[in-house]
């Protein structure tokens, strides 16, 4: 999508000099810096810095750096060399094992002299694939969204959307999954507003969703996560949509903290509760995602800590509890199906039942 | 309650040299720093700068500014322009409004040489009063943890306890009112563990809360509000108990805003969902909240920005949004009747309906 008005990607290929530009989102929203990743360690420090985050955008990262590595020497040993290297960046990432096992499936019947090319052509394609999935899931939630617009007292009224954490094309190579339906939305000329929840701890709301939809040029609102409840019994929201992290076989929602707060408020005031995903999100190997997701815990300091910029400019972090506070800082809610009213998929959307996920998983 | 060990109130009296001394809650969590008031001015912006904050410490704070501006000048007008004065302060707070009424009611009658006495036993009067109402509050609550505590699978394990915002000692003169239970069951050796939710935008769970909690030696865990729904999901909290800014005669809840989240939670889950407050927190003007309450709208400044202390101990503030991100604030939220569990006040726990409370309202 935009930055500065000019369209971009959150990672760009550069067919000349055989390079790939990220933008280093560590630094955003206060500088947008482009970063060029020409080597292995480019790649990995980019995954362990995280300057590139999101899943689909870790596994497009990982997928150059093996082209960056097979372009050094392409050999069996140093294929497994690089592969360990970028797998260790993440280990529990998921669709970054995805990216670089399909590399090397992509690579390893060449002889050693094409696997080169052949591994910088594979990461092109997960980059498209990426871009057309989610342009497809926006694509069904925008009839989603439209039949909404259509039902609103007030049809030529903005439709108030809320959304938690970044699920937007920031996260991706493009699009993004939740927020993806909201820029095609805006693009074809429909009115909408965003409330955006500033997604304590870490606050991917308030610096990166805020951040691309400023960019894009999207009407939107930060609120505080506390304020969503308010402004849902209030009528002031016509639907939520987020992504997700896992979602079970049977539709349960695994995704940031404070997800489930809002689908709990959500259904209690019948406003439709929609989450955006790619099907590579879904577990087909869990059900019940109460009893069996892990939920990660990371550190007290993300909760006692807040980074941003000071009065001079300069970024800082500063302490808000008494030092030493005791925290628990889960990363993740599981949010039961029942609070989902539909899952959005790049085929479409289908109810979060086992039934319904079933269906869909035969048919595709 | 206790600050370093010693046991304090948020406002002091000093009897030999006729002032009052307060802790400044604009440097909390990071300093203790005692300020003396001597004068009218002392008090007013101690108000007005928020060194004193929570609306039973406000009146207080007043009352002995009425006393500092008899001291000086006893005549009707003086006492009149001393009122404004106070009242100017902070407008909308009920609290301080009664307190001045109450300091001029109580003096007004006596010859001007006797006045600034008459005022000086009338703030000792409101100080003494608001220690007993929260002690009542607080040991009506500890009966409803008690029942609970028994009723736990493992009746050795601590009693956690929920809170949000600050309805602690330090908003009040002692005790508080949501906290004032949780020192009361801590004092009588039950085991109790409060999970503290940083309550943004102002932070007050973070900053006055847990320092509250750690001063005294209460066990207690900062979370993110995103953390609530999980916490309560996954049967780690055995009540949610918070203060309110205004309670209807029917029983629907004003309080900070987030609170309705947690009590959709709470609801979801068949957690107990407790109100504490003082009789004078009803406003039997009003019945449906939801419709009638006003909700402050604050300044946005208080959602992109953040206020703590640098990594060189200097108090600072920083932005986490991008430059110029328009945000809304509002200040409350209101949780309707059918989502509290009791209302408890110095008179005792009570059904949140019309019916309970104008029979409470009849009886007392």
């Amino acid at each position: 999508m935009k930055i500065h008005g000019q369209p971009h990607r959150a990672i760009e290929a550069d067919h000349e000099r055989r390079i790939a530009r990220i933008v280093d989102q560590t630094v955003l929203p206060h500088e947008v810096a482009w970063r060029e990743l020409e080597t292995l360690e480019d790649a990995a420090e980019a995954i362990v810095a995280m300057r590139v985050r999101g899943a689909p955008l870790i596994g497009a990262t990982a997928a150059f750096g093996m082209f960056f590595a097979l372009r050094e020497d392409a050999s069996d040993a140093a294929m497994q060399h690089a592969r360990a290297a970028l797998h260790a960046t993440r280990p529990t990432a998921v669709n970054l094992r995805w990216a670089l096992d399909r590399v090397i499936l992509a690579v390893a019947s060449f002889a050693p002299e094409n696997r080169a090319e052949a591994a910088w052509s594979e990461a092109l394609a997960i980059c498209e694939e990426d871009v057309r999935t989610n342009h497809a899931i926006g694509r069904h939630a925008l009839e989603l969204f439209r039949s909404l617009q259509a039902k609103k007292a007030d049809p030529s009224a903005p439709l108030n959307i809320m959304t938690h954490c970044n699920a937007g094309w920031i996260a991706c190579v493009d699009w993004g999954t939740a927020i993806s339906p909201i820029y095609q939305a805006h693009d074809a000329g429909m009115k909408v507003h965003v409330w955006v929840s500033e997604t304590r701890p870490r606050g991917q709301g308030a610096s990166l969703t805020a951040w691309e939809l400023r960019e894009h040029g999207v009407p939107h609102t930060l609120i505080v996560d506390n304020n969503a409840g308010h402004l849902i019994q209030r009528g002031l929201v016509d639907l939520v949509i987020v992504g997700a992290d896992r979602v079970t076989a049977q539709g349960d929602v695994a995704n940031k903290i404070g997800t489930y707060l809002k689908a709990l408020a959500a259904k209690e005031h019948d406003v439709p509760f929609y989450v955006a995903i790619p099907l590579s999100t879904i577990d087909w190997t869990m059900t019940d995602g109460v009893r069996d997701i892990p939920i990660e815990q990371r550190s007290a300091r993300e909760v006692t800590h807040i980074p941003g910029l000071n009065a001079q400019g300069h970024r800082e972090e500063v302490l808000i509890a008494p030092a030493g506070t005791p925290a628990r800082n889960d990363g993740f809610d599981v949010t039961p199906a029942r609070f989902v009213s539909a899952l959005v998929t790049e085929h479409g959307a289908v109810e979060a039942s086992a039934k319904a996920l079933a269906g869909l998983r035969a048919r595709v």
